[in-house]
């Protein structure tokens, strides 16, 4: 027996979004229904290198499959400058759950973006309107990319609209999609009244207005990842219906952090989990509904469920490289 | 840059006893210090699968080097049974603290054996008569071979008594060492009664009672690493220097963990952590003493520190498998 090691191209290729959104809707669900252990994330703070650390373990049992894993990632804001690095680099361990053995070690880092991409369709699904042709995304870095190619696989989309201060990225993202979708810039307005919104942003004060957002439009609030962070006005959230993936982690470091801690918006406005919707527990879009909101802060049930997706078709395809880690061939 | 990837035998090649043990010194150092960093261990229940899974995350700053990483180990009973595998596999990753980049992926298994023996040897080095040249082993599993090998480094062992009901396992220890050493099979009285004993078996009920050990046998209690487990009478605790390795593990889940919770063992009959010995804030042994204890349970930093040594010379030796985990060189 070997660990086989995938890397960054690896997972790519062996993540379809195909097979990858359905996986993400089994782990909120699994979650859901009590079939998952999450720990909470613990965090290493390095001030001294402006960074820290998260590690982010996880089970989940889908029915047809169990999976387990830890992800051990950070956030280092001096990367880019600094080190020619990405702020954030992440590494998956995959494990058998029946016996632990180490079945794959993969970048984190592109699993990160795929299943956020992937958490976000799901969203999508249950929440924008049927026939969402329209998508704009604010934000034009490397989260940017998986939004459209998740959304675009349950969704007809054709128009779309990128919003970011950075002409470089935005070039770089039309250039990226121009031969799939009717892609241009567009201002934050112009990204916020498509029938689908992705905010991929790192801000700590809203961008997106009340009078920004589309009558019946889905927003997918990713960029919010720790305290303080938030991208949408308060409005928008106490106005629409909102939807979290996780309760703890979202108050805390969601887009709703803020304004909850605040005292804004309070458990009320907060309509469900995403896991309730997708086990059928409660509606997702009804016909009644205005704008949408999913606030994602991303779930190592995620990680894991994208891990299990990525070491199947990785094995069947005999990608990787075998590495007999624990010396049992010795 | 490349993540190098160290397997069971790069892992052993790499870390000599003598780098070990002072790094693991430096470790215990810098955790009394506070400058150091261990969430507490997380844990994954699989009572389906019998087994478990941990995650052990740390960061150390030894002053001259610092460190961060994170073992994700299990406790798996059934595996040697049903899957002929090791109860337990670990999974190390080291990442440079500055900027995250995963330096080392390395197996955790033969890791945890080594930086086990190092902790005792540190310990038996404060606490152990200064001319000690017997040893004794109770259990003669995978954790006993790393007992012999760091204690033997830091005091001149030439008498050693391996003691375990397996005849088996027995034999094949005395094989290992008797180029070596005077090692011959014992009860558990005769291993006991020398000047250094260590344990390391998983029994539930002690099996070593106060009458068995020496005047002045120090004793390291490597085996309990879960409620319920204990090895040593309560009288021996009671009576001994008891150096413990973390309050809270200790309590928990060490050789203290049963009395303690018992309330036959008090805050008060612990001596004090062995990070107090190692900075000088408490003496090891003094001409008086009798019978010290040290209850080790096995700290993350211990981990990262022997990762660190582990990296450093390996990276140096040009060891290991370099893989590009991030895809940097795409």
């Amino acid at each position: 027996m070997e660990t086989l090691l995938l890397n960054s191209a690896d997972v790519n290729e062996n993540a379809k979004m195909a097979d990858l959104i359905p996986a993400i809707e089994d782990a909120f669900a699994a979650y859901e229904r009590g079939d998952a252990q999450m720990p909470p994330k613990s965090y290493i703070d390095l001030p001294q290198y402006n960074g820290d650390f998260r590690s982010m373990p996880a089970y989940l049992d889908a029915g047809e499959w169990d999976a387990a894993g830890i992800k051990w990632v950070n956030v280092h804001t001096d990367n880019n400058d600094k080190y020619d690095l990405p702020t954030v680099l992440g590494t998956m361990i995959y494990s058998d759950p029946k016996n632990a053995f180490p079945l794959a070690i993969m970048d984190g880092t592109e699993l990160t973006m795929l299943r956020t991409g992937a958490a976000a369709a799901v969203a999508t699904d249950h929440l924008a309107v049927e026939d969402a042709t329209s998508m704009g995304i604010i934000g034009a870095g490397v989260q940017s990319y998986t939004q459209l190619q998740a959304i675009s696989t349950i969704r007809p989309i054709d128009e779309v609209v990128i919003s970011d201060l950075d002409e470089e990225r935005v070039a770089a993202f039309i250039d990226a999609f121009d031969d799939t979708f009717d892609v241009r810039a567009g201002t934050i307005s112009e990204a916020a009244s498509c029938d689908v919104l992705s905010t991929v942003t790192p801000v700590e004060s809203p961008i997106v207005s009340k009078s920004d957002v589309g009558e019946h439009t889905h927003i997918n609030a990713m960029g919010a990842d720790a305290e303080g962070k938030h991208e949408l006005a308060d409005q928008i959230l106490l106005d629409a219906k909102l939807v979290i993936d996780d309760y703890e982690q979202t108050t805390h470091s969601g887009e709703i952090n803020v304004p909850w801690s605040e005292g804004i918006l309070s458990d009320e406005d907060i309509y469900g989990e995403i896991g309730e919707i997708v086990v059928g527990e409660k509606d997702g879009r009804i016909g009644s509904d205005g704008v949408t909101v999913f606030d994602s802060t991303g779930l190592a049930i995620q990680d894991v469920a994208a891990a299990h997706v990525v070491y199947e078709h990785a094995a069947e395809n005999e990608n990787g490289y075998p590495f007999d880690l624990i010396g049992l061939n010795q």
